[in-house]
């Protein structure tokens, strides 16, 4: 269940817009820096872009406080040498939870510099979540003796879809509060800074592969199990997000015809019979309370045989959704996130064997299944490398 | 159902890789090169490249007949202008069906030269299909007077999976007879050209983007609906292929749990359901021979009750497989083709159906459904364009 707002990977339909090439252009010479400082001519060299080029794409990166140069004396003769700013250019991730808030400073080197998780009153309203991250930013720049001049940007991850063509939460949010208010428009006032905004799926999905282990992955998807079931892709080694950014939207896959009626409107979705929401119901009947995610993990690890049943129900579930999704676009891997993660091979095994069963069986056999590693983090990491991929730092 | 051989669009994970890079920026000079001839000089300013990474790209494309060059004048200083070979650089298209042989040859400004199509015995062995395509090459070239030095390459579709880590055709395909032959490598040896292979549904999305009417789509899945029921995907604007190669199989989406066993080992598969095999077996009970696709759309255009209700059958499962596909991938535009195209909105309406039956609300109402306009030469067309593809050539 995803969206960008900003995030329009163009292709480069009009060969001579300007703007698409200096894109390009700088992305190539950030990904020479990575390596190291270089100077201006062995850039040239290495990109095969004229000297006039590189100089002015340096120019432009020094101004933005990505680069700095000096000059420096190679081979006997004078040149510019180059570097990426470290410490100069730090992005803000930011992760907004039906009842939490998470910040994150990063560096450019993909290094964390502070990080602070709050809780939130369930169903707080957008504007309150908003103050909150302000109020935690501050503390973090204040703790961390980071500048304020050295944000380049700040990611913020969303647990709903956006609508990539208003730039607003989308219908079917898990947080209603937040519906149809214009998220990026209102942080970029509060924030005073670019901000790039993306669903919690799709951010999760980018935080595998740049902060995670599945960094040489070209073809990944990242499904998220929690009150709603979504999916962030990457497709060709970028975010993917579809025509009007609302992709990954598995949770909504028919399962049953004839079954429960979902938010959504449709019936027997996955959501019907997966979510942790529909766990928990099941599970809570005379139960004094209603149980959390957590309890459902904890109980299935004392091995409670209701709580195995339901969760090898869901995971079946889950895996015949997979087994359609992973025919269709053949990932090398997929990795389940979310508050169920602590649950491990209890619910991979039965994804796994619901994912089988159903695909094609040379697609069964080539795709890996894994759990995240990055847990509860994975949203704010993610949004700390979506602000990189805008400025043009991959890290692959 | 896709695949492709020697289509690895990899992502420049490796900075350094001159390869990638040359290939890169001969991109971005034939790009500028479509819109006119252009001096060297001028063709470094719109890219931003070197005056030397030009004029050895320039060098390279001339050694292989794609571009020539002349000196001139201009602005009172000696230039050398360059210009692309529309009639030196000739793609082969060839199109293997179950019963038939398509061969197209075309220019490099998407202008079919010359075009023969031949019926091939049911049945017949791969080395037959391919002595036939070497035929009617030899003929083709006789009498369009196209010289064989003018020929790129030749792109091959086959209708079904190839499997990208052995480049042979893989189970499941409707040629039950071509599986495991390397069929890149026998095509190579027989054509004596640069061969690129892929499945019949990718070549369907890819003439769509290219020779058909949606060019300016960058997420379009093609669907084809035969005896078998696969799909082709362009997303971000270039085809995709997923991770061993097979991809859109969309024919083997589970519908019914317990429904008929597929030829894929699985059951309820949406070919037991909407192929045109399962149709004529519904339809040809108590006929003296089996009917045709072509006797469906004769009959269900003559307004014959069961045919219509087999169709609108048909078209409301694919639907439903379609609404889940939507769900994950939101594509602008789903273009069907195959053998029942005749019908129109005989079969595009229950599929629509279905589609926004079974789509969240948002993707149902903004996907676009329609028909191939291409018929029966979508795969040939399509095949030319991935010999333009992969000498850098696209057309969008």
């Amino acid at each position: 269940m995803p969206s960008p707002t900003r995030s329009t990977r163009s292709r480069t339909k009009n060969p001579g817009s300007q703007s698409a090439l200096r894109h390009l252009n700088q992305q190539r010479i950030i990904e020479c820096l990575l390596a190291g400082p270089s100077t201006q001519a062995e850039l040239a060299r290495q990109t095969g872009l004229s000297t006039a080029t590189v100089s002015n794409i340096v120019k432009i990166m020094q101004d933005a406080g990505l680069a700095s140069t000096e000059p420096i004396t190679s081979s006997g003769r004078r040149a510019l040498n180059v570097r990426l700013n470290s410490n100069g250019a730090v992005a803000v991730g930011i992760d907004f939870g039906r009842r939490h808030l998470r910040v994150v400073l990063a560096s450019l080197s993909y290094h964390v510099i502070a990080e602070e998780s709050v809780l939130l009153p369930l169903g707080h309203h957008a504007e309150e979540g908003i103050q909150a991250a302000v109020g935690v930013l501050d503390r973090l720049l204040a703790s961390s003796g980071v500048e304020r001049s050295a944000l380049v940007g700040a990611g913020v991850g969303i647990p709903g879809p956006i609508d990539r063509r208003t730039g607003t939460v989308a219908q079917g949010a898990i947080l209603p509060e937040w519906v149809g208010i214009n998220i990026l428009k209102r942080l970029e006032e509060a924030l005073d800074l670019p901000v790039f905004v993306d669903n919690d799926a799709n951010l999760g999905a980018l935080s595998e592969v740049t902060w995670g282990p599945h960094s040489g992955v070209s073809n990944l998807m990242f499904l998220k199990i929690g009150s709603g079931i979504g999916a962030g892709l990457i497709l060709n080694g970028v975010p993917y997000y579809g025509n009007v950014g609302i992709t990954g939207e598995i949770g909504h896959a028919t399962i049953h015809e004839h079954g429960l009626i979902c938010r959504c409107g449709n019936r027997g979705c996955l959501e019907t019979i997966a979510s942790t929401t529909t766990m928990i119901e099941l599970l809570s009947r005379g139960e004094d309370r209603p149980l959390t995610p957590g309890d459902i993990v904890r109980k299935a690890l004392e091995r409670d045989s209701a709580t195995l049943r339901v969760v090898d129900d869901a995971g079946l579930a889950v895996g015949r959704a997979l087994g359609n999704v992973a025919n269709l676009i053949n990932p090398e891997v997929i990795v389940v996130g979310g508050p169920l993660a602590g649950l491990g091979e209890l619910l991979l095994d039965p994804i796994r064997r619901g994912l089988i069963r159903h695909a094609v069986p040379v697609i069964g056999e080539t795709t890996t299944l894994t759990m995240s590693s990055l847990g509860d983090r994975a949203e704010a990491l993610g949004a700390t490398a979506l602000v990189f991929q805008h400025a043009g730092i991959r890290r692959n």
